[in-house]
């Protein structure tokens, strides 16, 4: 039995910070996140991708928002928003793909999977929703609009405006999951989950699209669950995680249990909206499968030692 | 064995003439589209749809150039925009499926593919690029950004401006076509070639994007050929073609052999960019396996001799 990993990268790692995104710089920089999956390919695993799409789907919500002052195009909510996300990133990943694959004389299918993520409408977190997106408006703006819609616009940490929030519900059921494994063991590549799913609650028996953003680590973790993975990794920026982060005592993790990931998670060593939510993501896997889960920069993947490994 | 049908229905169904395209209004559309495809269900055939994306590509392209003037957010190439469609269309038919699927008490999965459609480099088309694309221009406009990007505009026949044109090239082949087929026989209903698919042309051994618009019908037309379908549907807003079109000898057709729709194409009794294309859509399939292809309205599904029938 080949082995299979599933593999979450961000949206920064298509358009990276300072960059505005054009499509020449995002194929640039997907094509070289699929260059460091090679590692990967030439010991034969099988993949399974869960990408986000916080940069991608904040342009697309602005120019939502721009088309419908400049041409009366109505804009979408913000599911639908994070459904284009997922056509459009997708189709970068099988082209970043593919030329690795003619570079290295790779034989290997990409198949990307359009992907509904369910949440429960109960979920605490819609009562107080905290994920800010799309564009920045003047106070009286955000009030008109909040008004209007029901919205939640809160202030914006950096006094840029007021923006949008919207909830970041757990991720309870990732829809097709089983076509996602069969097609995984079959040696396909699979991008699934892009932007942490397309966010549905089930309402009167349907699923419904709902305004939220599906933390993208949590929803690969429970993709690497619920497909039996091997191996579960989180790209991120750094080579491994840290506590006591920029301090005199700061310490690079590389194996770690679950039990001491859990400490100083609770002690406050990692910062919520970055390696918080990937540690609590790799606990997941870990203490649901029993299996490893890494967190790490996609240029250590050479090394099959790499980065902060999370063990039961 | 299960029956199976390719349907290719248009953007339109999805987004009506006159209509703004809120997603309201685009989901109210997809639910009686999902809904006329009940006999279909109700008879256990097995399903794939192709659709068109027109009037949503149209609403992206103006998204993109309203967030460039306004936000500064680049643009995105065509093929692009059309892949930021086959998500938003895709999951739009897969919540319009399951609204139907609950009421009907049915149990089916829908599945979206995102999906790359080859097309020939050196094709004719490319040389005589003639299917207009996203926001008029002034002349001035049209001839700075020809000049600029190399891009061709043309005069808008009905004096609205000027418009980029692209080319509209043949599918040459489906990306992942096998997947779309398996997944069918195995009673997922699949949505694949959205749009027409994402236009690709091969490039030093890889596939990459290009400008270019894929003909909705024609692509659902090889779909179905290459995954041996039974029965082709094309869907539009007559139920049945027509010879001397609102002249005082109108006649509507019933079964027509391919020879009978090649003698009537070429008598010019079919509009150019309406139903020439869907016809000529239809003799492809029919000339390929022998089957059957039908040009109908999707209301008129419920009776098994509708519409147009192009036979062997």
């Amino acid at each position: 039995m080949k082995k299979l990993a599933v593999i979450a990268f961000g949206g920064n790692a298509l358009l990276r910070s300072g960059q505005k995104g054009t499509y020449k710089e995002q194929m640039q920089n997907v094509t070289e996140t699929c260059e460091a999956l090679l590692p990967f390919l030439k010991r034969d695993y099988n993949l399974v991708i869960g990408h986000g799409n916080g940069p991608q789907v904040g342009n697309v919500m602005l120019q939502h928002e721009a088309g419908n002052q400049m041409f009366s195009v109505p804009d979408l909510p913000m599911d639908f928003c994070v459904a284009e996300t997922q056509g459009l990133i997708g189709f970068m990943i099988e082209m970043g793909f593919d030329k690795v694959f003619v570079k290295e004389g790779i034989q290997r299918n990409v198949v990307t999977l359009v992907t509904q993520v369910v949440v429960d409408k109960d979920d605490p977190m819609f009562q107080n929703p905290t994920k800010p997106v799309g564009p920045y408006y003047t106070k009286e703006e955000a009030e008109k609009f909040a008004a209007e819609s029901g919205e939640v616009y809160k202030e914006d940490p950096k006094g840029r405006g007021w923006r949008k929030v919207v909830a970041s519900p757990k991720p309870i059921a990732i829809e097709n999951i089983g076509i996602v494994k069969r097609l995984a063991d079959e040696g396909n590549i699979v991008v699934t989950v892009g932007g942490g799913g397309i966010p549905v609650v089930e309402k009167n028996g349907c699923l419904c699209g709902v305004e939220a953003v599906i933390d993208k680590d949590l929803a690969s973790a429970l993709t690497a669950i619920n497909i039996g993975a091997d191996e579960f990794y989180i790209l991120t920026d750094v080579p491994q995680v840290y506590i006591n982060f920029r301090k005199e005592n700061e310490q690079a993790l590389g194996k770690i249990t679950v039990a001491e990931a859990k400490k100083y998670l609770a002690e406050g060593h990692f910062t919520e909206g970055s390696m918080a939510p990937k540690m609590r993501a790799a606990i997941r896997f870990v203490e649901a499968t029993g299996r490893q889960a890494v967190i790490t920069d996609a240029k250590c993947l050479a090394d099959p030692n790499c980065g902060t490994r999370i063990i039961a």
